[in-house]
């Protein structure tokens, strides 16, 4: 450690990553008077830069509306009334509105981040960025510590709780003891593009078609976002944007529509993955959003489930400090029952619109018994029903 | 062919076959004044002897009991307005009445083909049975013949159609060319019993346990049916009746309950299956039931939808003597679409309810996305009318 100076640092609560769980944590906690430090082992410019989900619940809406961060959701998220639901050449929509009153948002994971960077920095939160050799210490007792290095300097953050917001690959959920990972693979991922062209639907179209999955979202009424199944072992390298383009309408074409194309500004390929984590909590440590679970994102239910998180663990700490511990010691549980329905919601969701893979001795039976199924919601208002309270959200 | 007499015999509708569905067509045809013969290769005793499903919509029941067929149902048969599902130590009632208002009825298949027996025998009709050697000549013609030996006569039996009605393994599918079979075999299978004891349950009990599936269900008052999941090559010789009863006590218990024992009469294993056939028509013959389609028998539709079949297509069969062959002709196109969304609901049921074999790697993920489901539907109103209107019958 030659050179390196060192201080330690106290505070509540260390929230470990500066995504949206954590930068929402911090600001809920803030709130309350409750004080915290987050700490990030990547840039602001690439924590910024980050393209995930872009459809809020109504109940995250609501939450971020509460936390007085929904000025920028008021005035560019769009909200929808449904979706449709697309299959056999036909276009059925799935008014979630008329239903069952209520409505879901579609406002970037990025532009929520934003938005919560902005109001950090307004407040002057502690948000480390760029932190290297980040490590959890005494995860097992009573008095965690993180460590890491930041500007020279290594610290050492004493904190009553210890907070892993810190994503799939991060270093909080390693150190709970006696923790089991719940895990599927899908045997297919999304290939994604962002295009400056305004989007050719009002609402997400959801397609299952004999070649695979196709959608169409949007970011904004100037910005399309549009995904096509491919393999999980597919290279980026194999899709030029023609090729992209040419399967986005073949997959999403129906008679009398037109799908307009545009420049692609970005473009990725995302695997599939369903991931619970059994243990949310060790004595004073405790892991919200994707360290804890991952869904495949069809339901689109990553970045609210992450919202729905912190929302519950916020109001567990505010709790304790004021001597109840009820809410915080019911955290574990009330989390993992409410992520276990929105694995199985995001699993159903996910397993109705892709493509078996043909080396599925049962991928063309699976194709039918599919399209089946949304012969079935389309033509069922009670199944149509359970669909729009599991999509625009179930209540905490 | 030396000693055997031969003989040519004249009918409407040749129907080969003589289980539920066979002999329900030949009635309804009776019904509007159409002849047939219904032709099987199996003993009367045997057909009656046959212990398979135990549950009818309540379509099935109105369908039944509008061709003359309901008094044995009125006065034997269990209306029931809902079933259980069991998980997690916990048994819910799903209400299908007080959901939708419809009910189904525990009237066993063998009851049925008893009914439609004497209903035949009273009538005078000609159902054939130990029928050898029957084979279709000419399937692909305008003219299809039925050939079989029956007591040492060799007969032609020449018909306007042909209606396989045979199962599974019947003869008739292999006629129709360019069929396309969509299979899917499921990792398990049921061991089932009859045990003569008053049913320990009021209504059906769907148990999703740590160790497999396990089901109550009942024919009489007087007469329990009980099901485990095993695996799908597992020998009936390893189940002694004892070790049968302790595991439906270990998978169906729950604290203030207890599952009464009885003598067992009948114990069998069955494999779980889906399998649609991609044509139940090829001109002149047709294809109804089993024949043309298998479901696992979780979602209990087997034989109604052999009943729904039967029902299309004697309406078609007999707007064809009237001159109207619109309905004949949409025959293949009705029963498959409606076939497709009881086969993805019959998938639902078995893939909600079973366990995964414990070579999957996704299997412990599995079982805790069936729980968050099972704990998602047991807690949606909306989610139970859908599972209310699937379980007790599509409309035709």
């Amino acid at each position: 450690m030659i050179g390196l100076m060192s201080s330690t640092t106290r505070t509540q609560v260390a929230i470990i990553g500066a995504g949206p769980a954590g930068l929402l944590l911090s600001w809920s906690l803030r709130a309350v008077g409750i004080e915290s430090v987050v700490v990030e082992n990547r840039s602001l410019d690439y924590v910024l830069g980050r393209i995930r989900a872009g459809i809020l619940e109504q109940g995250s809406v609501e939450e971020l509306t509460r936390l007085g961060l929904g000025a920028g959701i008021a005035e560019h998220g769009l909200t929808h009334n449904g979706i449709y639901l697309q299959f056999d050449g036909g276009r059925h929509k799935i008014d979630f509105h008329a239903l069952i009153g209520r409505t879901v948002t579609v406002y970037g994971q990025q532009a929520v981040v934003a938005d919560l960077v902005a109001a950090h920095r307004d407040a002057g939160s502690d948000v480390v960025f760029e932190a290297s050799d980040v490590s959890i210490d005494g995860g097992e007792t009573d008095a965690p510590r993180v460590r890491y290095v930041a500007n020279g300097v290594e610290t050492e953050l004493v904190a009553d709780f210890v907070v892993g917001a810190d994503g799939f690959h991060g270093v909080t959920r390693p150190s709970i003891p006696g923790l089991t990972s719940y895990e599927r693979e899908y045997p297919y991922a999304w290939l994604g593009i962002l295009a400056d062209v305004p989007p050719s639907t009002d609402e997400l179209i959801y397609a299952l078609h004999e070649r695979g999955f196709a959608m169409h979202s949007m970011r904004s009424p100037q910005v399309s976002r549009l995904y096509l199944q491919v393999p999980p072992d597919e290279r980026i390298e194999e899709w030029s944007d023609a090729r992209i383009w040419d399967e986005l309408h073949t997959r999403l074409g129906i008679p009398g529509w037109t799908l307009e194309e545009g420049p692609v500004t970005d473009k990725s390929i995302t695997p599939m993955r369903s991931f619970v984590a059994s243990r949310l909590r060790h004595r004073r440590l405790f892991l919200v959003g994707d360290a804890g679970h991952i869904v495949p994102p069809t339901g689109a239910k990553g970045l609210n489930s992450a919202i729905a998180d912190v929302t519950m663990l916020a109001r567990g700490l505010a709790d304790h400090y004021v001597g109840d511990d009820r809410a915080l010691d019911g955290y574990e549980q009330a989390a993992l029952t409410r992520q276990w329905k929105l694995q199985q919601f995001s699993q159903w969701m996910t397993e109705l619109l892709h493509r078996a893979p043909q080396s599925d001795p049962a991928a063309e039976f699976q194709y039918r018994s599919q399209l089946g199924r949304l012969a079935y919601v389309t033509a069922s208002t009670h199944a149509q029903e359970s669909l729009a309270e599991q999509y625009s959200g179930l209540p905490l």
